[in-house]
């Protein structure tokens, strides 16, 4: 039987009431697409997450990725995903026609990414890298890259990687070694390790196209001297087939969760014969990753919700189901037990999760829509999109991931002892949901990010954007008598993070760097809990529309859930930020004081 | 290798410079004992730790207990560990001598739990359930009980188990419905099922020793018929052999951590010849059971402080050796990438984990000391300790529990994508330390203990004396010019608690007990920061002491470490109040209005 993943009800209503994809439609890019195509979309999203990706979400946790004679098995669910997701252009989804693409919004991208994520969240992760990579040659490589990969690649064909991390470059990527040797004959020889490279060998495709980062030699030292190239697995030959190309599986990572994609470490040039084709300029290659790190950023969050959004349902329908207890005001002991959702701290838990879940689908799926109209808007307009969506990434990936986890880990509590045993399936979710916080930059990473440079770029023109977002909602909140409240407290938090922010920015312009960064993850807790605060309020608001109008019996249910959500966020959630703020005001640089010896005994 | 688990010098800190675990020795009843007694039980403890029962962490997660043939068989190191328990007097620490016990302080006990507990949590339960049931039949059973069943226990041959779930009575133990039925000859046919029960059948012992609940026929409904029972596995018979008893082991969990220990689904009486014996009278089972759940509840909260303490240490570790990246005002790219422990946001995690692992313990012997005290004492002053004892119970059980997730996944963080992998030990500490919010009674179940019992109970005196412990040392720390600022925000806090307390009890007493007690996790959790911060006071006006006297250049730095710590848990940790006490305050009932089918879509 397969078990409820996503809410489709919720992911429409943030699409269209609250977030208006269909608005996107006017521009001629999308102009091919409509609600139809749309609901078309998700309805064969949900389809493939149901019949293919849920079935198999145990078993590829079980039968995890094996290395046999240097080449990574993985359950054959794979090669059937892969393929699906070529025939079906989900690959090549965001690409323009022209490249065989479907031209569609991010947004709606993001949408399909979600029910895959939530249904299956390793299988989710093939077509998405494969996405990435070919998307990054798509927008810097050349001509005949482009035509030699990327087709093999939307087609499902060819695994698409993100080939980073080194053993001494984990976070840092300025340490990157890897060595690219230019040859006469235009390509490189590339020799050097990677770790920590998710997909990056299996037998559910015929090959793997890494979007490697390395040195060319002679390079200036640090980021500014790393080039992206594309290091295939099999290279094409000039008889159009496929010769080795000296990339090899130097081992498997055995990972506490997402055990369904394979993780591995790479060795190239072993025998001298690993060949890398140079994407773009030399020297450009972090750059060039930077440009694609948003979609990949908020990729993550998209994960990290939809593994949320499964364990939620599955708590839901346990504590919907379990009879235990009785009401907090019955003594009678002879009286039946009731179901346990009817105990408040069971449906505060509940509650906790379903407004992790919508609120942090309602942020990521608002940064697609920026990224969506900074790619189809000029000028200033467009500027300002990619400034909020640059501003915003930190958060849309961190606050999912961290949340994630907290929220799959409430859903195991709701299940009791049962949810500490495989028998149900939170413990993988509690388990597959710890990597987000750590992949494609940690949290600490994402604070720095935020606070250090997103927040004071262009003097601080990001952030100016953003609290004017913020604002028109709170401003437009003011017109329903029952959100206005609410709305009073996010201006309120509002204006303190505004305060915060200046006071720390002083600091770091007076080249306090380490005291002005020292608590910076808190910093982007508190961003989050105001962000996700925001998305609650244009909710709330489109909600309150929907109430207002001729509704089914169900949908009044839905959208009267809703507002209690919305309520609970401001009630439970938002109340954390006064911990926060109280801290980062204090700004007094204990971390930086205290040293490594006083950890000693 | 064997890596570090617990710091020595911290724990005898607490014990005799905090807690002034000597006092104690002026009690008759420990007047055998002296400070040297202690410290070779501790010394004795860690050489356990360190050559038994660390070096087999690892391979009992990854070889857990099988079923084989209806018997469990368990990793061989529980054979030689509970053998050394026996022979080394471990198992009847706490008991009188006339009981061949050791008469030890319940401070020195949980002392070593948490050196066994940090070395080997799975390892650890053996003896803790052993001593736990033990303890019931030596208090409550007759002397023939006392004498077939304790020697064997204490010997570390016979297990010990507490039985209490069942498939329809998990966090509900009114619901108990296991059948015992009188015989002339003075046992009780038993029939029924078990779910969850630890360490229930191993191959480590010769027989099992089970406390179980059952129904007698025609007991009252509820908790006020539940009684007491011996029921072991193989019973003694009249030939001084030992005959099956008709208990049997209907299927193992598989669980995502804590593999070390077998958790059973048990049967009885499936061939109607399994027996038991009560313990004490009829119907009074719940209210045994209940004086000797404040021991196992302090030593959930031992367990659970025992594995952060572990994660907190290899992450300390890895921290120390691992390079990454340059200090945040470094811009130059060729200068060599620091330890990764000089970062500020690494130095946070670590001493979230440092003030978790360190405030826990003291408040988990602190606790301790209460139960000695309360043991020993007589008239008002022993009542006085117990009802301080009742009120911390479920915060000393919840505080490490839940804090102890978090601390382990910024341990796991600490290590970035090698904290994910299981070639590091974190992932385990983290997947180990999910228990503890579930047994021995939720989370949420301790929050409506806490709020709804204790704080309540004698009108309020429990309550008022912890308020008096906590405003002594306030007032103390008035002398100490570096903790006097902190006092005062503990004394603020102090305030708000007793005010949220008198606002939600008044409630109560209105009758609105769904309201009164809606919120009662997130008054745990109030709770906790308070107590702790209390702890972390007195460990800082001991460590001011310390300072003042000629110490060691590394006691130099232990002690200026743990003001740190101190410092830290108030600027960052304390803090958390503030949104908790906004929220509280509200009580508005939104969970108790939010209905089940407003969860639908």
């Amino acid at each position: 039987m397969v078990a409820k993943f996503v809410s489709e009800k919720n992911l429409r209503f943030l699409l269209y009431d609250v977030l208006d994809a269909e608005s996107l439609t006017r521009h001629a890019y999308f102009r091919e697409h409509s609600r139809e195509t749309f609901d078309m979309v998700l309805d064969t999203a949900l389809k493939i997450g149901r019949d293919l990706l849920q079935p198999h979400l145990r078993e590829m946790d079980q039968d995890a990725p094996k290395l046999v004679d240097g080449q990574v098995r993985v359950h054959p669910m794979v090669k059937t995903f892969m393929t699906e997701c070529g025939e079906g252009g989900w690959i090549g989804a965001h690409a323009p026609f022209e490249h065989q693409g479907q031209q569609l919004p991010t947004m709606i991208i993001n949408a399909f990414m979600f029910i895959f994520g939530a249904a299956n969240y390793s299988a989710s992760v093939y077509p998405m890298l494969t996405n990435g990579a070919a998307h990054l040659i798509e927008s810097f490589g050349c001509k005949e890259l482009l035509e030699t990969f990327v087709p093999n690649m939307f087609a499902g064909q060819w695994q698409g990687t993100m080939a980073l991390t080194e053993p001494q470059a984990g976070s840092s990527l300025a340490e990157v070694t890897t060595q690219a040797e230019p040859t006469d004959a235009g390509y490189y020889k590339i020799r050097g390790q990677k770790i920590f490279i998710s997909a990056s060998d299996h037998d559910g495709v015929e090959n793997i196209v890494h979007l490697m980062l390395a040195r060319i030699q002679g390079a200036p030292p640090g980021v500014k001297g790393i080039s992206l190239f594309v290091v295939p697995k099999l290279r094409p030959n000039e008889q159009g087939g496929l010769t080795p190309n000296d990339v090899n599986v130097a081992g498997l990572y055995h990972k506490l969760g997402y055990r369904g994609a394979p993780i591995a470490q790479l060795s190239m040039g072993e025998n001298d014969d690993c060949r890398g084709y140079l994407v773009g300029e030399p020297h450009k290659g972090l750059s060039y990753m930077f440009q694609m790190m948003n979609e990949a950023r908020i990729g993550v969050g998209v994960g990290a919700a939809g593994i949320a959004s499964a364990a939620y349902y599955a708590a839901l329908q346990y504590t919907r189901e379990r009879q235990q207890g009785r009401k907090l005001a019955e003594k009678d002991p002879t009286k039946p037990a009731v179901l346990i959702i009817e105990h408040p701290d069971v449906k505060r838990m509940l509650l906790f999760q379903r407004s992790v879940v919508e609120g942090s689908l309602s942020l990521l799926l608002q940064c697609s829509k920026y990224a969506d109209l900074a790619k189809v808007t000029e000028g200033e307009e467009r500027e300002n999109y990619a400034l909020l969506l640059d501003v915003l990434v930190p958060v849309a990936k961190t606050y999912p991931s961290e949340m994630g986890i907290l929220a799959a880990s409430q859903a195991l509590q709701c299940l009791g002892g049962y949810g500490y045993c495989d028998e149900f399936p939170v413990e993988q979710f509690y388990r597959d949901a710890r990597i987000h916080p750590i992949h494609e930059g940690t949290t600490g990473i994402h604070g720095l990010d935020l606070l250090g440079r997103k927040v004071v770029m262009k003097k601080g023109a990001g952030f100016r954007l953003f609290i004017t977002e913020v604002q028109n909602a709170t401003e437009a909140a003011m017109e329903y008598p029952d959100v206005r409240g609410y709305a009073e407290r996010l201006e309120e938090a509002l204006n303190r993070l505004q305060k915060v922010t200046s006071v720390l920015t002083q600091i770091g312009q007076q080249g306090n760097t380490e005291i002005f960064l020292a608590d910076a993850t808190l910093y982007l807790e508190l961003f989050g809990l105001i962000s996700v605060g925001w998305q609650w309020l244009l909710q709330a608001m489109a909600a309150t529309n929907k109430l207002e109008s001729p509704l089914s019996e169900q949908d009044v249910q839905f959208f009267e859930g809703k507002m209690f959500t919305f309520k609970y966020f401001f009630h439970y959630e938002l109340p954390k930020t006064e911990g926060l703020l109280k801290r980062l005001l204090e700004a007094d640089g204990l971390t930086v004081r205290m040293s490594d010896e006083l950890f000693s005994d």
